[in-house]
């Protein structure tokens, strides 16, 4: 999971990509770019850490330009090093800088195919340098007089073609203007904005719509799936559908975890559609034991509070912030003669007793994915001195890994993979455990827009839209386990 | 304001007070150190910044010891360099490593003596530099045969005398051990905890109770008003009021905003207390306007959440997280050509439109100081679509300086200073603006812990327990005016 | 000027290419990088700053592999930046790591045909970025099926048809191996090694033959003008002349100041050749003024030492090191209120007084370019009392831009440019000014190796061997100017 | 050995301090620190590293005042932390900032005295630490009323009769001046210079005269053995011998390798000096073997330059720069599955062949310390092709620690020590070995002022002016051996 962001002004855009990536910092806390075209330089400055900690004044002073492009990075398999912060650049064609979000599901056979038959050099295992090396083979192969909008949607159709997965781009190509480009599918999310200034009008694109909301722009619409938007660099946008005919399948764990709930997601707020999560538990709640007894209703902080909120009072049960949340974790230290003392889940959080001492608690979270933590955190409320621990997710059983963008950890780290609710229940150490049931989730989001028929809920359910190899999964099985990324790391 | 820890332990001490620093983070991000003694050495690392970013490895490897103490920092006047971060350090006599919280009131008179009668030199304008100097002054002229409680406790006695102020402080004295003490009128907090290892008994102080959940430790009491703690190298606690008579009056602005929701101050927790000032505001506005027709209770994040949903609940009104708080806030860059575009308070925070469209909605924050950012957060209300507009401050209203280690701006910023609360409304731009009363905030504390008789309440009623030169307030506005500040920096 | 340097290794060369590094950075100090191939990846690590600087163990731990290359960077107009510190890469096609000395003079019709015809981006000022991108569209219009050495040397053979200039180049080709070569005219120098171990033979090409001495490599032969090698991933070599016809003509000034004493070049030693300067210019001082009276000879340092002692030798005069030179010199602070009131020479060089009082005294230097250090040296000379002061030049007068790689000052600062030997002698304040003739200056080269006929002597004769356009040198008097420098930086 | 240097000027003074450090460089690259006194506040910058990488804008323009003092750090054992970087600071009393080259022979008597009779905390290793507090502690106990020049005095004669050995020292002392001042046998040297301005007299001391060259002050006199030098801020002069009696003993090691040779001593031309060593190398090479056959005399550079090119001189015999300095030497880094291949000397040297084959060379070296790479030069010019390979050292054999403050190995790694000249030449497989006689090093200095009666010679001749205890050069040879300081640096 990653932020993109790209705008085409009328004056120098360097200060709105930065204050439009600390809006979709969220998304990506592990490296962050800017590239901005400056006459007929391109210009980029990127790093390791947060967007605040990346760019100082000098590194701003350098991104001159009315047009550019910005990216947050989630380190995701194979892209933890700083060689692959984005934006990424090739000069040839053109000169193309290229931000992404999201996850190719046949990287190997694209990069097998670069190598042998493009002639072209992929350095590094980013499936985002893949990405950007098709579509500059792409452009390539167009006839290669003047540059012109079809020669770029036809390029952009190239892409669809031959990558199979789901992603979300903006690039610049320079001397030409900006592009954006959605999957077929419309797995990964991307906004179109517009701002009329005195200069004229100005054009943006990116993952979440708060990131127009600090800059004044006003969100127009979500780009189609499979559409590319081009905005020159004279301002004039053009748009087309290059790829037809797939159905329409947003993720759905935008709305349950990854997205600021002040965004509005195909034309959803992800914020209400939190609210209808708590309050279908809620039902749920009621209709499996109409005598529950709880006493509190206490959320997981932050992500879980919206539904948490809207549960408890469906059920008519105070909302009590029993965990306070640290905000300033640091890392762990071990001294000479000294073993870890303290669990990591109490550096985060913190119980405060008395909310919890002889009640009956339901603690809601917003998913439950390996299992560690909700079980110290059942512990912990346990310890604070409560009678019975019930535990709700707002989400169903992650029993699948995601392969469209989200990070998740090796099928067999999944604590419901394999396993019954019951079995799960137990392993967390809860008295009663609550599911959310996948219709109830899709309904929550469905409900903000009826067009929405279908959704990308494929770690729930295990069908993903694009067809796999069961190769894929194990390489995936491999990248992702904990051993693996130990391995890399060292 | 600032947090101090300090710990003497059987095993190895650099780590837990990392860890508890980062719990104390939220009284100071702006620099952080800490103090060991390792053998006959003291080790020292400190440096602006977070915790997380102050300390590496490196430094944490060279800080052994047993017995340490530590500091976070929040920037007041006079103490914005980096040679002003804590602990400090002087080597005679005995080497004594200090760190304060809190701020004296007869800096100037102390700072001359220390200079005409102690030789000493004061070499920042950090008070905290000064209250050291008098401490080892008063513990070099002790009897110099071999160092004792009792000689300890005299030279606290001495300080107490000739200090005048709110503090909290802790220090160790080389080859004897570690000493905390609080000023006779405990306006500042200070805990203490202990642990029962298999090695044997470890003690700790601490700004917060917090600070002990972290590291298992159990909170035992709060320091006594006046109070000196003794802990010695070989662990044993000796302690002694050093001054007496003087009225208990704990600052009451810890429990409306400074303190963490989690921490037990003089046995009040201060997330009840804060639940106990929405339920008071609920009171107020159902006598004031039974009729109030407010859609929605929306609160300031993050202070300001659990008064609002108590308020709430008490109301019977819904409770909407209408305000999403950006986590990710960057730094301000001024482009060539451009004036700053977005209002700060944007940057920091993002309404969620729906939930303001024509609604009556009560905006709820912990405080109003300068009123500026509550002025524009009305605004942003207004532009996401709410019918009417109120504000409600769970404090009432801020019209005088803090002298006692809060840094609040000078008086002729405070919004409320000389002003109704109706000319305030008007100022800030609300439909309708409720304080809390000075006795229901007292009371929402007192409830708690029906010892405590009376508060430091000087910033609502401008009285100050220690008494106060008008000279000293004259100064303080000079030093803490914008312009002053602005000054400082250039 | 900068040094290159490559290897094709039978183990891991990183530290190597280090090695060699130092032993080259009399070259350039401003940048420096190193480029491996780790199986079928790039790796590539660069900055700004010394050799020693730039590189630390965590930077050499990443460059794994058994071939490389390596550059260190004198900065010249135009590739100040850290952007343009080399190895340069591009990856298509094959991935082409590049390093590069030298200069060109038809840049700015390259850079034209590079984004009208070939569809390139040159995103910096360097011409290194220029030579880079017509071997990649070289190399990507050959034939496409397997590469072989022929298809490299064809591509090499293109370079030198479009480019004019001197330069020695070094290139990593992935999947392929290593590339060097050197311009028709061989202007810049580029030596061959080998060195046996036991896990076979290694190649190595350098700038400097000194590289190879501190490696263990030894010297094998010059690179021919016109000539590329080729070094295989297995160890191969391949080598053809690529360019036909042109006459040999290195540059004379490798051997007055560039190239190290312990260099070979072109089979000369260095050391000797500058010897031999020094015999010369004690002949024509005997020979003009037989009774010189000249008491010491005393050096600039550290180049002019050899010349200098050989001259004393010569003359029967006692050599004398009056001038110690400051290895240390720091930065240039201006203090509030006050100018700078050291003269820049003075930080660099200290006059030992009793070598200069009362005595006539010969100093020597390398050459004279602006002057205006020489003009000072003088002044310091009276002030430590000598009686007469003389100066020579181990040079001619320099009266031309050099245009090949040495970045010189534009015409319009050269102290000699449109003047006489008597109007310099009268600027600079000299008692006496003894220039080398340029025959006495070629035959102090050719002597070493009587093949070498002719030698770019231009910024001497004003004699360009590629020829030029009236037009480059206006442009190379404006970007090389002291206004236009400040510009820059500004 | 260190480098220290103080001035009173009448205006700013950093940008001097800082120019005057890096022409005392070579005294110390290890750390580097400059106090000044701004008003009433003591401003204080240090750090590891060289003077030009310790001191930015920031750094400077922090340095407000226009009286400080500046030190450069050689590392020696027991100050090889950052922490003791100097100049140090005690508050206690006045507060003082101290700077210190030498070394004391009882720190361990000194350090106990501290800690049970004066109360004052000692918390480094260094014996500069130890230095300042015994001043403070003298200064402490003067009578308290105003401070006078004889009250400072007296501190300093108590200083002298309590601390044995060699030392150079400069102090700020607030509200009052500079302080410098020599040990009683004068061993470290120490420089008093002034300056005439427009706004009036200027004073500074240094450790080196030619700190004052770049600075344009004028060398007044050495100070004294047991001399103090007083300069208020107000620009007054006061001195006094505050001990009497003890033999003068300057170090004659400064003129063998020390110090710069532009630098005047006691009177006593440094450069002088080893032309002198070099005329009397030559007299006892032709008084052995007067048909010594030598073909050039080869130095090795940079100290030993002088000497060579004096004894080539006065043998008739071509001095020939056959090595040549790298003089950009980097880290060692061992590569994965590599050992370390290269010798470090030739990191360090190169050798043009062509000035040793076939034949018999003279090299020489200032003086043999522990031999190591003496043995390696050596094989280098065997490797070159010499037919015979002389060695001289301009100083005699190195036999006996040096404890004045020179950070020798320790006993048992001098090459020379328990051995014979014979043995010696055979262990570095020299042809024949010819070291300096101690009469004629002595000579060699003295001739340039014979009032100098006696020197420090206790290296060569073992006898130490101050006394010793046995243990002292037990624990020297503890410190200093290279298991032990492998064992501090891990």
């Amino acid at each position: 999971m990653c932020g993109i962001i790209g705008i085409v002004g009328t004056t120098e855009v360097a200060s709105a990509l930065y204050d439009g990536l600390t809006m979709l910092q969220h998304r990506g806390q592990d490296a962050a770019g800017i590239a901005t075209v400056d006459g007929s330089k391109l210009r980029l400055h990127k790093g390791n850490g947060l967007v605040r900690d990346v760019f100082d004044q000098a590194a701003m002073s350098g991104l001159r330009g009315c047009i550019g492009i910005g990216h947050c990075r989630y380190p995701t398999a194979g892209s933890e090093g700083s060689a692959e912060a984005q934006p990424l650049y090739v000069n040839s064609p053109y000169g193309i800088a290229f931000a992404h979000n999201g996850n190719l599901v046949n990287t190997e056979t694209l990069r097998r195919e670069m190598f042998e038959d493009d002639r072209r050099h992929i350095n590094t295992d980013s499936d985002s340098e893949v990405l950007l090396n098709v579509l500059a083979h792409e452009l390539q192969i167009q006839d290669r007089m003047e540059l012109t909008p079809d020669h770029i949607f036809k390029a952009i159709a190239g892409v669809h073609a031959r990558a199979s997965g789901g992603y979300a781009c903006v690039a610049l190509v320079l001397g030409y203007g900006l592009v954006a480009f959605r999957d077929p599918h419309g797995i990964r999310p991307l906004v179109l904005g517009e701002r009329v200034t005195a200069e004229g009008r100005e054009y943006a694109v990116a993952s979440e719509s708060v990131a127009f909301d600090v800059l004044g722009f006003k969100l127009v619409r979500d780009i189609l799936p499979g559409e590319a938007v081009i905005i020159t660099d004279h301002g004039q946008l053009h748009s087309r559908r290059c790829a037809e005919g797939a159905p329409h399948t947003p993720c759905i764990f935008e709305y349950v975890y990854l997205a600021r709930p002040d965004s509005m997601i195909e034309d959803v707020s992800v914020y209400k559609a939190r609210l209808r999560m708590g309050e279908k538990l809620a039902e749920k709640i009621l209709r499996m034991r109409p005598d529950h007894g709880i006493d509190a209703v206490i959320p997981i902080p932050d992500t879980a509070r919206t539904a948490a909120s809207a549960l408890a009072g469906a059920l008519g049960v105070p909302f009590r912030e029993g965990f306070v949340k640290n905000r300033y974790i640091g890392r762990t230290f071990i001294m000479p003669g000294q073993g870890e003392r303290v669990k990591s889940v109490r550096r985060k959080l913190n119980a405060i007793d008395l909310e919890f001492r002889n009640k009956n608690v339901l603690l809601v979270d917003d998913s439950i994915v390996r299992g560690t933590t909700s079980k110290q955190i059942i512990q912990m409320a346990r310890e604070a001195g409560a009678k019975n621990v019930y535990f709700a997710s707002a989400a169903p059983p992650v029993r699948y890994p995601n392969v469209y963008g989200i990070d998740m950890p090796s099928v067999s780290e999944l604590v419901a993979a394999g396993h019954t609710e019951q079995e799960v229940e137990r392993v967390l150490g809860a008295d009663w455990l609550i599911y959310q049931d996948l219709e109830d989730l899709v309904w929550a989001v469905q409900d903000g827009n009826e067009e929405l028929k279908r959704f990308d809920t494929s770690c729930f359910s295990g069908e993903y839209i694009t067809g796999l190899d069961q190769q894929y999964l194990e390489q995936i099985q491999m990248l992702r386990s904990d051993d693996a990324k130990a391995a890399r790391r060292a």
